[in-house]
């Protein structure tokens, strides 16, 4: 076992702290990375305060709970096995380290649906060792292979692709499954996080991309992010300019909201994508907005481990980046705060450095 | 114009009731009808008493009312320029009469999603004159000739055709829109004039069918209609057998209920299409149950007249019929009472002669 420096949530109610974990010993096929930099995603607040508690995760948040799923670092050491990955490389690590690998889902490149041990990066129970998965707030993590995801960006950048790992993914993977390319005008709701990855994805797709946004206030940093239209959804008018227009909406809006607004702007087959889990339930959907148009209402749930390593590769590519805002590991609690209030463009990202020298 | 005998509500309270009303002499391009057989939809209750005024009418029901949109007659006679019918031929009309076929919709084989004038076969203003549509519980109609379908089935089997043309194509669109085929393991939730079609028609195009019905005693009419497994919806045992396992539902109950009990039903990226449009909403579905394996929530209607023509040819080669009970028009009432108890197996069909020998 190696020590790692943490911040960890001690209770539903305690702030984000220091404290000392352990990280195993490799196993032949693991990896030893240290980590860089930790994208800071709504899941770890949610997770932290226990809000997900019966809703998501069936046995709640146990804590000491070390959030962070949006990784990037360097291998330090591998496993005897470990055939991809030599020390010094930059990888990254995104919501999941390990499942069982011979499900259905898991051959189909589904492992987030797996079967049997889909294990998240924290908050979850270890598959061979039943502990406690602890997550990216840290200096060091050990990863199985087979959930470690190569790089092929300039160090400089780094900071910029840790969101790719949970956002990045979590608008990649729909926007795939659906087709979206050039013929498709697509609407992506809600402009943080996941929203501002949502432009830049389907615009690096090819797509014409129209951003609804709450309030005037955001207009210019959605244009800013990529969108060719921007709406302000609590104008009626502006709303109805895009009746029955849309192919594809992804809607990223975590809080409950009245669906039928977004479902009478797709055309005839459309498809509204929703990737939030809002703590109470969305006003019931008419059945009316679904039937007139055969339209449908799915759900997304980040992405497999190849399309993730796809995307990776996409953006690498297409220079397709996060808007970030870069902080010390200290300053989680205020950001946590700002994210709560929706005062941050795009996203946080911890540099880790700060956890060495401040501890 | 032309008296037809009929069958009318005169307003939201009064018993259905015979009535003179007048078809429109033939435009260049009509096609005069001799109704012989005329299906009974749950339809036809919500609009002769006004139930879905506001829902699905925006001017609600018009008084007198003369419902009834699963037509199968005979040609009498046809207007100069129609080119595809000849007087004596038996053909069909379903749940629409006209439309612009113009738009993309229309253009693309989906009149009922017509952008201008999708003209319903009751309760609907036509295009040219404006006067208020009248079905098919009548001893006669005229109807633009794009809109009658051809017949290729066996005179003795004409009454079992009728629900084929609002109950069939509902179950049908949906069917091919999702492919189902012989690797498709479906549900179909409800069995009644809808349901029993849908577990047929799934059935005629090889996939595995699964039943579900709100009680026991509907379990051996399910087994009948051909489902290779019944599920009583009221044992959480029962349900529990399924869950995962499907790949698309088609739920054809028109009250509200718990979506996300049959959304647990199906595998990862599994549809569940509703084609009932219940008076008031229904519980909210879990985003969650969408979100955890990619699922999707779909609505459908009707289908186009294209779809329509190739549902009818496709019974008439597999031996698909509906199963009917054959009522004189003077019964409608006890009909419509019998339906809203869910007591008939499976639909009601008017025998248009019993309008001749009594009115």
């Amino acid at each position: 076992m190696s020590k790692a420096l943490a911040y960890a949530a001690a209770s539903k109610t305690s702030p984000m702290a220091p404290i000392t974990i352990f990280r195993r010993e490799l196993r032949s096929n693991d990896v030893n990375i240290e980590i860089l930099y930790c994208g800071v995603c709504h899941t770890d607040i949610h997770t932290a305060h226990g809000e997900w508690d019966g809703l998501i995760y069936p046995n709640g948040t146990l804590y000491p709970c070390v959030p962070g799923h949006e990784i990037v670092g360097r291998v330090t050491s591998v496993g005897p096995n470990v055939k991809r990955f030599r020390v010094g490389e930059f990888v990254a690590v995104g919501t999941m380290v390990d499942s069982c690998l011979e499900c259905d889902n898991c051959k189909a490149g589904l492992e987030p649906y797996c079967q049997k041990y889909a294990t998240w990066t924290y908050n979850a129970p270890d598959r061979i060792s039943g502990d406690n998965t602890q997550g990216g707030y840290s200096d060091s993590i050990v990863v199985r292979e087979e959930f470690v995801l190569e790089l092929n960006f300039p160090e400089q950048s780094l900071a910029a692709v840790a969101p790719l790992l949970c956002a990045g993914i979590t608008m990649w993977s729909p926007l795939r499954h659906w087709k979206i390319g050039p013929e498709s005008k697509v609407g992506i709701v809600g402009i943080g996080g996941l929203g501002h990855m949502g432009i830049r994805l389907a615009r690096a797709r090819g797509a014409h991309v129209v951003a609804f946004t709450t309030s005037e206030s955001k207009r210019e940093g959605a244009l800013k992010s990529g969108a060719q239209e921007v709406v302000v959804s609590s104008s009626p008018e502006e709303m109805n300019t895009q009746a029955g227009k849309l192919d594809f909406i992804l809607n990223t809006i975590a809080v409950p909201h009245n669906l039928d607004a977004y479902l009478a702007l797709l055309g005839h087959g459309g498809t509204m994508a929703l990737v939030g889990i809002p703590e109470k339930r969305h006003p019931s959907p008419s059945v009316a907005s679904l039937i007139g148009l055969r339209r449908t209402l799915a759900g997304s749930l980040v992405g497999g481990i190849k399309e993730t390593q796809e995307m990776l590769d996409f953006c690498a590519e297409n220079g397709v980046l996060a808007e970030t805002e870069t902080i010390p590991m200290q300053e989680i609690e205020t950001a946590f705060a700002r994210m709560v209030k929706n005062d941050v463009k795009y996203r946080f990202v911890v540099d880790m450095k700060s956890l060495k020298v401040y501890v």
